[in-house]
């Protein structure tokens, strides 16, 4: 029940930030994260099978800001698989949604669904990798904000509800699900969130190395 | 990082109705859920490791009602290990609470904390289950309730700032944390969540098996 | 030499207490015995292959009760395997036989070749699982019945033939044969009986388990 | 929990025909049986550990036999390891007792305690092994005796309380088990009893590697 | 480049008394060397593919000697493999011929030649063991002859050449050899001769298990 | 003989672009190259064994740039281990050397000398990573130069001593060394060398993988 | 993606001394370097698929030398895999070309192009192995050459180009390359160069078993 | 029981033209055979556990040419261990003796004798291998005779008897013995003699291969 990946497959990655992780910045176009990773080992371990990988994650973008670019950016494109990680933005963690107001649950469902319907039409296969915020406890410095206690609890309040949405989306789709946001809590059960995304948002290395291994456990 | 369990190690299952799976009836006293199959298989294996397996679970009840009956049910019997499954009553599940209200987040962590204070000051080695909850789709009869997708949404609205709670006490304490919603949600998506819980949240055979199993890698 | 269990199969477990352990309040009407663990463990490992697991056991029936619900029960489920274990009943357990009297092995042989019959008839596989008595010592509550190492011995006299019943329709009816007597014998040399049956009729958790354990060794 | 055996160990075979299997014929004094093959594996494998193997069974011994011979062919032989088959010639199984009568068990287990205080005073390791008789169908020539249905139903009903009292010995002497007559059923199940013990009790030589396998696994 | 042995399989082990030992008094009349331990062996670990196994080794004979009975002790069985272990009896190991001399190298080499011919014909497969002398030192009993140096530089110096008559065959007929007077010098250094066989010639149960493991290894 | 990595480690990854990888946009700061595959896979394999890994190369520099930044960037870290991959800037890559003219091997070994001499006097554990250039065929753009055949030759004709130079130093200090140059030739030989660095300098993400995957060979 | 050598696949290894090692002292005419373990190796492990091995080394040949006897040396033996190592001569290690100067590293790539060609258009496997010089340090005895540092260096020079000639040829014509100047360099780290080749060039025993174990890695 | 090879163990290999396989000719001194082959593997295996190889073996000597020589071929050297392969010599292959016959196996044993006790009372590791004659057919050039059957046949009339003062000095001296003349007819069943040593004596690449493999078994 993984999907393959045949010589000439094209696997697109695509979502906010922590898809993004500079990519435009970087030569091959992939940026520093687990689209990174995951281009690399698969490219070392399988260079009978060369795969093109692209990303075309945006940092700051919500569901509603892919849905915008997504016939240019990924349809146009006719990848073979696609890998969504999106939704953390349209938690209130910029605060201000560029009409004005955070972005409820249904809007996000429904702005999702539109993303999934064309390539579910296609037959292209799914990676649906749920948004994530770590327990970070006491007050750190995330993005532009200043996150105590009490702000993460709201975050987490319009966070969790979009989790679900994932879900739903992951099922009725048939998509392949990646349990982000609990495999790194029970990751920091041991070690403290900060060991895997510092500001409980952006992984660290070993953060993007977990997510990577997640997902290549997907394909073969 | 796992949890020895030397002969005569007292190990305690609590929580609600997902613990307690009719233990009253049962002659050991163990349920028929994921408590009886650890029970079983760890015995099974090591024989020469004899365990006492004890479970206070009952059915329907909330942080609260564990508060109540906490030194009498858990701390007098002196456990070595608790493993504690609690917090999908705390949720709107019964709808109205004994005090005529639904629990907020801060109480239900307030009373969950007051349940780990005495374990931790006395050395017991703590295990937290997240309560969860399957992203069952339609209508479904779950107890009392019949569960609409309007139904569904306030649950989760009100159970998943619980399973960060849950997360920040594992945190806390130095407790092992097992993300059991997660879990269940990335099993759901090749399946459909009716094969691990049909009203999701009572685990099926097949889903007390995969709690069990996701427990017994914590031990060894 | 295995039984193998494709999607869609339908196993049946049937017999007396030790299979029924309680079936009809538990809400997947599995009990919590072998059958529930079996289910359990098949359902984790395997869920590209769902399988339907039946339980009619009734405490405290003999192979006569049986023959009674049999077509009811049994044979309109049109159960592609069938496992029985029964015997422990046939014994003078609750001493007294409805019709008064205790069941000779050859009434109980001819009542188990009646069940047999139909199904070899229709093709399914059957596994028959030697009815057991662990070689408890001193002096035991079992059931109803304070038991002592007279009674003991009796039941034994009684029960012994009837496990020869079992072997000889294994071997005419090419039925799968697990030799659960012996095993648990075998496995109370190193333990003492109490640690897999106390009474030394019903299992523990633990004897549960070596029965499921031996039972899935019989089916891929 | 296995029984080591060290260099310049002595292991004692003894019982009845099974056991002896005409080692009074053979050079090495050890049969053709299952402990030939337990020697000969043995030495194969561990030439740096050479055990002393002796055999001392008598066709046609039953326990009482042994007694009157125990000192002089066991005791004073010092054997660090004992292994014991012995009863099924306590069963009727050639008719008559030199005494004039059939064994009851309550004499064959006093004669058996017998066997064990003195080894169990002096430390002595113990194997028992269970005597057998395997569900051979029909009418065959066993020994002296032309063997109907209706004999071998006699003999089990005789052998069966015998069976149990050797499980009750190893039980309180700390014996270790070898479970034969239950082995024995369920190989025959994909079988048929011939191809292990053509007349039910004496092993073919698939049947002698079958029981000095499952001893083997007793001693390392 | 193993011989395959399919259900139904016929084998013959034929030769002297290394083969014999004393199969005409043992039940199945394989003897309790290492056919013995080949037959048990193999029928245990494929109960899913009976083969008979014959054996006609009669102790005390030389090549001409077989010949003498080939059509009827062998041909006659129509075996599928013939697995002939001969050549200690032709060395002047008792001495006088019945025909009154030592058998040449040259005679030896014919009559061998003479058993192989129609079996070849036949298409049966084949197995050659080397006759072997173990390199005994000081003076033992073997059979009716007391041996010291000197004899067992006799035998040796006859022996030898029917040793290489042996291999000779071997690569004639495209038989398999099993060159035992090799391995049995080479497990001789670490252990003394007298471990494998005490006269130099007969195996002890270690040695036949060293024969059985190495015929094994060229079957499956 | 491979170095191990304790908690608490600190393990400096220092050079040129290679290493660089945008390090300083990165928000980690390590970049996007080998040593943030490293980091990550370290991290996510051994969360009980934190390591503190610090990149400090810079793109564009030579061995004699590092030497004026040797003090404050390497020594003042204190680092346990550092791995030193440079030379491929010193190369005429950018033609003109900031003093106006190519520097010559020996030079680079001086200078190289210099770096590696107060580490060794601290007891620092040394990796030397060859600097390389892969055999790309036709013209390619590789930072600021178009690159044809010609300029390759002169390339290689100034690098290849270089490598010399590391090998010597490796074996003068007791470093380890990772012969990437050969590494890559070999790997591309089965694929084209773009397939590892498209530029023949600056490794795609299958090799710096490669890369990776070598250097954590030498850790443990 | 490694070469596949079928019963009766014809090998020829070609070369200068590190091939030859004296072959035509030797009775198998394959010397006692390389090409004799691998001969060796293969033929012991893979007796069910005899390969002819053929060496045409001739010590202190260079590439022109080799084009000279390629047709009647190579070429009219038709073999199916030519494993070529030269390079090392073409260094200015006998100081001298016969045709009084050293020679170009364009005179050798045209020349290895032109032993290539003919035998990539018969389809021949080929596989280049790089020439190789040790990091031997301080003055040694090499052939006829007393080598200090200085001339090391001057060899390098004139030898990386002629790698490079070898890699970009590999490429080329498709062939498998062993990259042994960076392997040897690696190796030598470890326990210094000396212990792979004294003298920098030819390998010891132990080098010489480098050298086939990384080819024999290239077939099957 | 196999001999440990230490950093600075010096290993002697003495013999004949087997051994010494043009030892004179070649750099290193062990010639092209099988003691080349063991310092190559075990080099390349264990560069941390160096060993010094040694190889005095001349081709033509027999026992009494290396009793000769003994004391400053070998005994001077003081080797931690030596491996012997003598006695082809002593056969009649070079049909005279330097004295003018052929040389009885007394003399050889007494000869080999003497080689042996200096090197027991020293306390030095004995490996003796066997000499050996392949079973080659037909008529073959060895060295300077033409062999025919009749000559092969006298030879091993000679040899064999060698071979069993090789085993009996083995066990006198508690040596190693590699039963090498065994070893190489059980190989030459499959693949014919000349595929081991093409003149039934001296060992091809293959069987080299074959003598190291066992020999490298004896050590670790």
């Amino acid at each position: 029940m993984t999907i393959t990946l045949r010589p000439g497959t094209t696997v697109m990655f695509t979502g906010d930030s922590i898809t993004d992780s500079q990519r435009l910045e970087s030569e091959d176009g992939l940026g520093f994260g687990y689209p990174l990773r995951i281009a690399g080992e698969w490219g070392f371990r399988h260079p009978d099978r060369p795969v093109t990988w692209l990303n075309t994650g945006i940092g700051g973008h919500k569901t509603m800001d892919l849905k915008v670019r997504w016939q240019t950016d990924v349809l146009d494109a006719r990848p073979d698989v696609v890998s969504i990680l999106v939704g953390v933005n349209d938690m209130g963690w910029h605060t201000i949604d560029p009409d004005g107001h955070v972005i409820p649950a249904e809007d996000f469902a429904a702005a999702y669904d539109r993303l999934l319907a064309p390539l579910a039409a296609a037959g292209t296969e799914l990676i649906l990798i749920e948004p994530f915020l770590l327990p970070i406890s006491g007050s750190v410095q995330a993005g532009d904000t200043h996150v105590d206690e009490e702000i993460r609890k709201e975050w987490r309040a319009d966070l969790d509800p979009k989790i679900q949405v994932v879900r739903d989306l992951a099922r009725t789709y048939g998509a392949h699900l990646l349990a982000a946001d609990g495999m790194f809590a029970e990751l920091s059960a041991a070690t403290g969130p900060e060991y895997w995304a510092a500001d409980g948002v952006h992984p660290t290395p070993a953060g993007h190395a977990a997510l990577a291994a997640a997902w290549l456990r997907l394909v073969e």
